[in-house]
C-alpha cells in the first residue's frame, strides 16, 4: 500500500492510538466517511481512480436550516508524453476528465474543481514558450471553456477550471468559474507568481490584476486562491473579508517546494478565515525533452497528490494518493462559516484598522 | 507511554515507515537531536521534567559565518493550589523554575522564554480580578522582574517573561524583555485579546499599544507574539516586516481550543515570513474555588502543552509532553532566515502595497 500519511497511521496504530493521533493531528478522531454508490467505486476502480467521500457538520441553529452543498476535487496526471501533438495531449486529458466529472456528477456533487492548468503538462520549467503557446486560449470561448460548457449545464454544476489564457496577446494564470447552466460566470487571476527553481513563471505571466474576486454561485459564495498565492496570508485573507465561504486552492507542487507545509497552509487559511478550502495538487510524473547547448536532455518533475478538504472548524481530510489519480467529494455544512466566526472571534479582535495603516507606513520607508 | 503524536507514531512504525511520516509531517526525516549533558539529564529525570534538544542547519555561506544561537523554552504546571495565598503560589513557581533555567544555563541557552503569566494560575477563567490584582505588577521593577533580572545578569542570558502588567492602574498582558546584563529591554503587549468561552481576556486588558516591536538583542532579533494573537497572520506579518529572526509565542490554551491546529499555526507563520518560531504552552490542570449564586463551585482548566519549535524552512521539532513540565533546548542557524526568503521569495512577491490599498478601502466599506 502508498505510503501516504494516512496510511502508515492506519496500517500500524491501534484503534486508541489511532483515535488519538487522528484528534491532534486531523482535528477529528473519526474521519466522517461519506457512503459512496457502488457504482461509483467500481467505476474508479475501473479507471484505476482513487476515490473518498467526507461529511462537516455544523451545529443545528434554530432559525436558519443547514446549507449544504457537495464539491468535488480531482487531481490527475497528465496521458500523454510531452512530445506528442498537443491537441492529442489535450484530449487524451480531457477524456479522462470527461469519465471524473460523469462519476462525480453521479454523486451530485455542485461544485467542481480541477488542478492548475489541467488539460496540459505543468511545461513551466522547460522555459519554452513559443512551443507551448496553444494551450494559452480565451477564457470565454477557447476550446477548454468551449468542452467544459455543456458538462456544467448538464449536471447542473459549477466547474473551476484553471486555464493558461491569452487575453489579447497577454498570458495569464487564470481560473475560469463556469455556472450551473454552463455560463462563463467570472475569472481569478493568480495574484502571487513564483519564480522558484526551475518554476520560472514570472516569464510566462504577470501578477493577477482582478484583484480578488468572490464568485457568488448557485450553491456556494467561493473564491479561488491559484497555487503558489497559499503561501501568502493576505491573499486568503481578502477573499475572506469579501465573503467567500469556499476558497479553491488548485495547484502544481512538487516536494522540493514544501510538501510539509502543503497539508497545513491551507488548513491554517481555513482556521484564519472561517472558511472551507479545497486543496489541489497535480499526480504523476511529468518528462519533457529539451535542447540545451545543443544536446537532448530531459527534464522530469513528479507532482505529490495529496490534495485534501478542510473546514472552518480546522477539521480536515486525508489526503489523497501521492502518485495516482484521485477524487474526493465532500459534503460541507456552509453554515459552519458563520458559526466559526461567532465562536472564535477572530474577525472580531483583527484591528484590520491598525494593520491598513502600518502597511501603508511600511510602503514608503 | 503518554499519547503525544510523536510518542505514538515512534512507538508503532517501522523505521522505513517513520521516516516516511517524519517527512511529510515534520519537514526532515530525522528529529536532529542535540546531545545533552549527563547533568542535564539526570536533573531533570529527578526534577520530574521532559527535556529535549534539537538543531537545525543552515546552508554554509562564502562570505558570512553560521550564526548560531541557542534558545530554552520551557512549560510547566503550577505548584501550590490557586486558594493558598498569592506570596505562596507565586515562590513554589519561582523556586521551580529558577531550576529549570539553571539546567538550561549549563546548556548554554542564551535565549529563554517563559509561558504566559507563568508565575500564576491563569486565572482569566474565573472573571475575579480583585482576588488576583496583586499578581499585576509593573514592568520594570515587578518582583518577577527583580526576580529575573540577577537570573539573567549571572547567566547572561536573554530572559522573555510574560506578565500580567499594571501600568497605573491599568492592566496589560505584557511581555518584559531582559537583557543579557539584568536590564529591562523593552515590553510587548499583546495584540489582539480573545473573550472566547470562559477567557474572557477583554475584561481584564486590553489590546496592546505597543505595536510590533522586534528586540535586537546580543544573540538575535527577536519578538512576542502572545497566545491568542497566532490566530492572526497580520501580527506575525509585521513581526517579521519589523526584522524579527525569532517569534516566541507564550500560551495558555486548552484542547476545546483548537488543539489540533496549536502544532500548524505558528509553523505556517514561520514559513511564511522566514523566521523561527517558539511555541510554548502550559501543562497541567488548575481547578478555582468560586462561588456561583451562593454555592461553591469549581472551574477547572487542563492545559495540554506540546510546546514546539519550527524553522523557515518549515521543519520543526516534536511537541513536548501533554501533561508534564518540560524543557526545549535548540540551536538555530539564524541565516536560514535569510536563505529562505531568497529560496521561496514569499517577501519579494508579496505585493504589499496593493494589500494595503486594500484594507484601507475594507476600513471604510
Amino acid at each position: 500500500m502508498e505510503q501516504t500519511l494516512d496510511n502508515i497511521v492506519k496500517k500500524n496504530l491501534k484503534p486508541e492510538d489511532l483515535k488519538q493521533f487522528n484528534r491532534i493531528h486531523y482535528g477529528r478522531e473519526d474521519h466522517c466517511e461519506l457512503k459512496l454508490k457502488e457504482s461509483t467505486i467500481k467505476k474508479c476502480h475501473e479507471a484505476n481512480i482513487e476515490v473518498a467521500g467526507y461529511y462537516f457538520t455544523a451545529n443545528r441553529e434554530q432559525i436558519r436550516d443547514p446549507r449544504y452543498v457537495k464539491v468535488g476535487v480531482i487531481q490527475h496526471s497528465i496521458v500523454q508524453p510531452t512530445d506528442k501533438p498537443l491537441s492529442e495531449q489535450r484530449a487524451a486529458i480531457l477524456k479522462k476528465i470527461t469519465n471524473v466529472i460523469d462519476i462525480a456528477a453521479a454523486e451530485g456533487v455542485q461544485i467542481l474543481c480541477l488542478q492548475e492548468m489541467w488539460y496540459m503538462p505543468f511545461f513551466l520549467c522547460t522555459r519554452e514558450k513559443d512551443k507551448w503557446a496553444e494551450f494559452a486560449e480565451s477564457a470565454t470561448e477557447g476550446p477548454v471553456f468551449n468542452f467544459l460548457s455543456p458538462i456544467a449545464k448538464k449536471y447542473q454544476m459549477v466547474l473551476i477550471s484553471s486555464i493558461l489564457e491569452n487575453d489579447n496577446g497577454t498570458w495569464w494564470n487564470t481560473a475560469v468559474v463556469i455556472n450551473e447552466n454552463g455560463q462563463y460566470m467570472g475569472k481569478h487571476r493568480k495574484n502571487h507568481i513564483p519564480s522558484v527553481g526551475s518554476f520560472s513563471e514570472t516569464s510566462y505571466y504577470a501578477p493577477g490584476n482582478l484583484g480578488h474576486t468572490v464568485f457568488n454561485t448557485k450553491y456556494a459564495k467561493i473564491a479561488i486562491n491559484i497555487c503558489y498565492g497559499r503561501h501568502q496570508a493576505l491573499n486568503w485573507l481578502m477573499f475572506g473579508l469579501n465573503g467567500a465561504e469556499i476558497v479553491f486552492n488548485p495547484a502544481a507542487t512538487i516536494s522540493e517546494f514544501g510538501e510539509s507545509f502543503w497539508g497545513i497552509e491551507a488548513r491554517c487559511a481555513a482556521v484564519a478565515n472561517s472558511y472551507f478550502t479545497c486543496s489541489i495538487n497535480r499526480v504523476g510524473t511529468e518528462v519533457f525533452p529539451v535542447i540545451k547547448d545543443g544536446r537532448k536532455e530531459f527534464i522530469t518533475r513528479s507532482y505529490y497528490g495529496s490534495s485534501y478538504i478542510t473546514a472552518p472548524n480546522g477539521h480536515r481530510t486525508p489526503s489523497l494518493s501521492r502518485v495516482r489519480d484521485g477524487l474526493i467529494i465532500s459534503v460541507l455544512d456552509l453554515n459552519l462559516c458563520r458559526q466559526m466566526k461567532d465562536q472564535w472571534g477572530f474577525n472580531m479582535t483583527s484591528r484590520l484598522d491598525m494593520y491598513a495603516e502600518k502597511l501603508s507606513q511600511k510602503k514608503e520607508t
